[in-house]
C-alpha cells in the first residue's frame, strides 16, 4: 500500500492512529476534536448497533428520541451531575446569523437566547424532566427506554473513537417502582454488555463496580466492563448506573404506589459508544491491519481472481460467481474483487489491512482441480479446499475464527492479570508488564488519588466475582478486605 | 379514552395535534421548538428508516457520519446556501460552563470559541470540505454516501413532526465525474422516495421539479415528491437536488479525468425527514385515531380476549396464544392485550387510536366454534373467520388493507387535482375545495411571489409527466407553455 506501516511494538499509539485512518475507519474532521466516520468504519458500527439493539429489545426495551439541546437550568437540578459535566459542554447562545455590510456572515446579536442551551453530554436531565409528565402511578412503571444519539463533551486531547468531542452512543434510561428492580435492571444491562463484548467483539471483559472516584456523576453505583488492549492498557467499554432516586428527586418525579402512597421513582442509565470501535481495533489488530471478528465484519469473505489471459479470467470468474452465490445463500457477505486496475498482491494487502476474516484466491489451476485457496486473516494459515461443500466449510471456519480471536484475546488478558503485594512490585509490574494489577487498597478515595498521581494507574473496578481476602494496602499498609484491579487506562 | 376527541371536520389542525399526542407518537419538549419522539412514534420511524436504508443500499449507497458542528466560515463558501440557511441556525459560542459563587451554573466567558460553530441545518458544507480530501482521480468516483442524523433549523412556529427546530432525517450526498451521472442519481433517488411513499406509506405522490423560488439554496435543480393531506393541503415529502458543481467550486474539489484533465466534481443531495411521520398521520387517520398502513405498523394484529369467568379466560387465552404463535411464524407483529385492568371496549378504543390494522377478538363462543372476530381498522368491517388457516388469511388481509389504504388516498388525491383557467376560478377553488390546482403560470419568479402573497398558494412543482400545453398565466395573462401545480402547503 502507498502509506507507511507502523509496528505496534515501535509505537502503539501511532500504529493505532495510522490503522484507523488507513483502514478507512475514520478521520479527524475540520471541526476540532470531532471525527468523520467513514463508510467502512460506519458499516462496523452499524453491525454493533444492530446486534445491541436486538439485545435491548429482547430484554424489553423500546427506542425513543429526546432533544439534543438542554436548558442550562436543568443542569443545576442534579448537583453532582452538573458538576461532573459542566466543565466540558458546547453552549448555544444565539439562534441566528446574518450577513454584514462586507458580506461576511456574523452572529446576529439581536438573536441572543434568554437561557443558554447545552448540547447534551448525556441525557438524564432532559429525560427525567420528560418522565415527570409520563409517570403518575405504579401502572406507568417500569419505563424501559433506549436512545441512539450523538452527544458532545468538549475534549482538549482527542483520539479517533477513543476520545472525541462528539461521539455516537446509546443511552438507556429506565424508571422503576422499587430499588431492587432498578438494581436488577442495572445488572442485567451489564450482562448484556459483557455478552456482546465477548460473543460478538471477541473481547473478554472484567465485570465490576467502580470506586467512588470513578463513579458516574449522579449515580449511587456504577457497574462497568473493562477490556485489556494489546499494549497492556485497560479500556472501559461500557457502564451501567444505578441512579437511586437522585434524578427523580432533582426533577420531582413521584408515583402512587399500589398502596396509595407517593414515592420517588428509581432510575438506571447505561451506555456504550463508538469507543467500542477503538476497543475492537486495539484488542485484535496486528502490524498488517485490522483483524475483525466475523460477527462484526462488514465483509466475511473476499474473493480475489488470479489469471493471465482473458480465457483464464472467464473461467475463474465463472467459478468465483458460483461460489459467491452459494455463500450469500448462507447470509454471508462476500466481496468479489474483480478490479483489473490492481494486481492480486495489492488486493491481498488491502483486504488484510481491512481485516476481512477470509480471503479466497481462485486461479486457473483451481478451476481445473475444483479447489480454491483460503487464507485466514487471524492466523495467516492458508489451505487448499475442494469446491464441493465450500459454503458450509466457510461458514464453519468463520465460527472457528470468531472463537479463535476471542480465545487469543482471552489468553492474553488472563496472562496479564498480575497479583502484587508491595508498592515496589506494583510500580515495577506497571512499568515493565502493564496489564491489570490485582492489589490490596485501603478503600479510601484519597489513597486512590495518590496512587493515580504517582503512577497514572487508576482502579478500573472492584470485580464482581471478587473473593474476600484480608491484606494490606500497597501504598499505606492499612488493612484491606479485598483486592481491586488497577491499570493504566484509555 | 380519557381525553377529548376532536373531529377533522371541525378543526383539522387541532385534530392533528391531539392525535399525535394521544396516540403516543410525540410531544413538545421542554426546549422550545423541539420534540420528544415517544416509543410508539419512534417504532414507526424505525420501520421507515429500515425500509429506506434497505433501498439506499440496494442502489449502491453506504452510510457514514459527519460532524454535528460546522465552522461558521464554511457557510460563506457557497453563497446561496449560506443565505438560505443562515437565518435559522443554532450558534455555539462557548465550550464550558462554570459554577459561580452563588452555586449557579453560568457560561464561562474564558471559554469563548475563536470561531463560532453552527449546529448543522444540512451537511453539504461539512461533507464537501471532507470530500476534498477523498477525491483526486476519476477512480475515486462516484462517492455514494448517506447519513442518518439530527439537524437543526431554528423555527418560530413549530408543529410536531411537520416543523420542529430539531428533526431527524437522512441526507444522501453523492459525488460524480459527469453531469449526466449526477442527474441520473438525482432522479433515481426521487424514484426511490416515490416508491417508498406509495408502496410503504400508502401515500400517492406527484413527482416534479421545483421552481427557482422553491429550489434548495445551492441547487441547480430540485426534484420533489408532493403528497396531498386530507384537508386539501399539500405536503412536500422528500427532495432530491442536482447541485451541479456549486459545492465542488465552493470547496475546491477537483478530480483528474481518465484523459488527465482536472475538472470540478458533480454533486447531488437528497433527504427525507421525520416530517414523513406527519404525512403518514395526516393522509390516512380519522376521527378515532391513526390508520397505519400494515407495512409501517409496529403492531399488525392486536388480540383482545373476551371472557367473564376464569375458566373462560383460560380457554380464550390458550387459543389466543396458539394463534399468536402462528402469526409470528409469518413475521407478523402481534400484541396480545391480556391486561385485566381494562375492559374490552376500552382496549378496542385504545388500539383504534393507535391505528393497529387488525383487531382480533376472541370470546368463549369463538373457542367453541373454532372462530375469531376480525375488525379492520381502515374500513371498520368486522367478520367472523375460522381458526383453520387464520395465519395466511390474516397475512393476505394485511396486504389487502395496505392496498386499500393507498387506493383511498389515491382516489382522494386524484379527485382533488383541479384544472382552472382564470384567476377567479383559481381563488374560488382554492377557498372552497383546496387540493392541487393545475393552472398556467408565466414562468416568472415575480408572479409566483405575487400569487403567494395574494392567496398563500405556492407552486408545489412542475410535474415530471407534464404535457406541453400553451395557455395564459392565470394572474397576468402572459403566455405559458405548461400547467404547474399550485396548492396551499404545510
Amino acid at each position: 500500500m502507498a502509506f507507511e506501516k507502523i509496528k505496534r511494538s515501535e509505537n502503539y499509539s501511532e500504529w493505532y492512529n495510522n490503522l484507523v485512518k488507513n483502514a478507512d475507519l475514520a478521520e479527524h474532521a475540520a471541526v476540532k476534536g470531532c471525527m468523520v466516520i467513514k463508510p467502512y468504519g460506519y458499516a462496523i458500527w452499524e453491525k454493533i448497533q444492530q446486534q445491541l439493539d436486538k439485545m435491548f429489545k429482547q430484554t424489553g426495551h423500546s427506542n425513543a428520541y429526546f432533544p439534543l439541546l438542554i436548558p442550562k437550568s436543568f443542569f443545576e437540578k442534579e448537583e453532582k451531575n452538573a458538576a461532573g459535566f459542566a466543565k466540558e459542554c458546547a453552549v448555544v447562545t444565539h439562534y441566528r446569523l446574518k450577513v454584514d455590510e462586507n458580506r461576511k456572515i456574523i452572529v446576529d446579536e439581536d438573536a441572543k437566547l434568554e437561557e443558554e442551551l447545552i448540547i447534551r453530554p448525556t441525557s438524564e436531565a432532559i429525560i427525567w424532566s420528560t418522565y415527570k409528565g409520563w409517570i403518575q402511578s405504579y401502572r406507568d412503571l417500569p419505563i424501559l427506554i433506549n436512545q441512539w444519539a450523538n452527544v458532545m463533551r468538549w475534549e482538549m486531547r482527542t483520539r479517533l473513537f477513543l476520545r472525541t468531542s462528539e461521539f455516537l452512543w446509546q443511552e438507556g434510561h429506565t424508571a422503576h417502582a422499587t430499588s431492587d428492580e432498578a438494581i436488577a435492571e442495572t445488572k442485567q444491562m451489564l450482562e448484556v454488555y459483557a455478552e456482546f463484548a465477548e460473543t460478538f467483539m471477541g473481547v473478554p471483559v472484567v465485570k465490576g463496580v467502580k470506586t467512588e472516584n470513578e463513579r458516574f456523576a449522579g449515580a449511587i453505583e456504577t457497574y462497568c466492563i473493562e477490556g485489556l488492549m494489546q499494549d497492556g492498557k485497560a479500556l472501559q467499554m461500557g457502564t451501567s448506573h444505578f441512579l437511586g432516586q437522585n434524578f427523580a428527586k432533582a426533577f420531582d418525579v413521584k408515583f402512587q404506589t399500589k398502596e396509595g402512597k407517593l414515592e420517588y421513582v428509581w432510575a438506571t442509565s447505561w451506555g456504550v459508544s463508538t469507543r467500542l470501535m477503538g476497543a475492537l481495533v486495539m484488542a485484535h489488530s496486528d502490524d498488517d491491519g485490522l483483524v475483525l471478528p466475523p460477527k462484526l465484519a462488514p465483509i466475511h469473505v473476499v474473493i480475489v481472481p488470479i489469471y493471465k489471459t482473458d480465457a483464464e479470467r472467464e473461467k475463474v470468474e465463472t467459478l468465483a460467481l458460483e461460489i459467491r452465490k452459494k455463500l450469500e445463500a448462507l447470509d454471508l457477505s462476500v466481496k468479489f474483487d474483480n478490479r483489473d486496475t490492481y494486481k492480486p498482491g495489492f488486493k491481498f494487502a488491502e483486504w488484510e489491512l481491512k481485516g476481512v476474516p477470509l480471503r479466497m484466491g481462485i486461479g486457473p489451476r483451481d478451476v481445473e482441480n475444483g479447489t480454491v485457496e483460503l487464507a485466514r486473516r487471524d492466523t495467516r494459515e492458508k489451505s487448499v479446499i475442494g469446491v464441493e461443500g465450500i459454503d458450509t466449510y466457510v461458514k464453519n471456519l468463520l465460527d472457528e475464527i470468531q472463537e479463535a480471536i476471542y480465545k487469543r484475546a482471552k489468553d492474553f488478558r488472563d496472562s496479564n492479570i498480575h497479583e502484587v503485594n508491595t508498592w515496589d512490585e506494583f510500580v515495577e509490574v506497571l512499568d515493565t508488564k502493564g496489564g491489570f494489577i490485582s492489589a490490596h487498597w485501603d478503600g479510601t478515595a484519597d489513597v486512590e488519588e495518590k496512587i493515580k498521581g504517582l503512577t497514572k494507574a487508576t482502579i478500573r473496578c472492584i470485580p464482581l466475582n471478587n473473593k474476600p481476602e484480608s491484606g494490606k494496602c500497597i501504598l499505606t499498609g492499612n488493612p484491606s478486605v479485598q483486592r481491586v484491579l488497577f491499570a493504566k487506562a484509555y
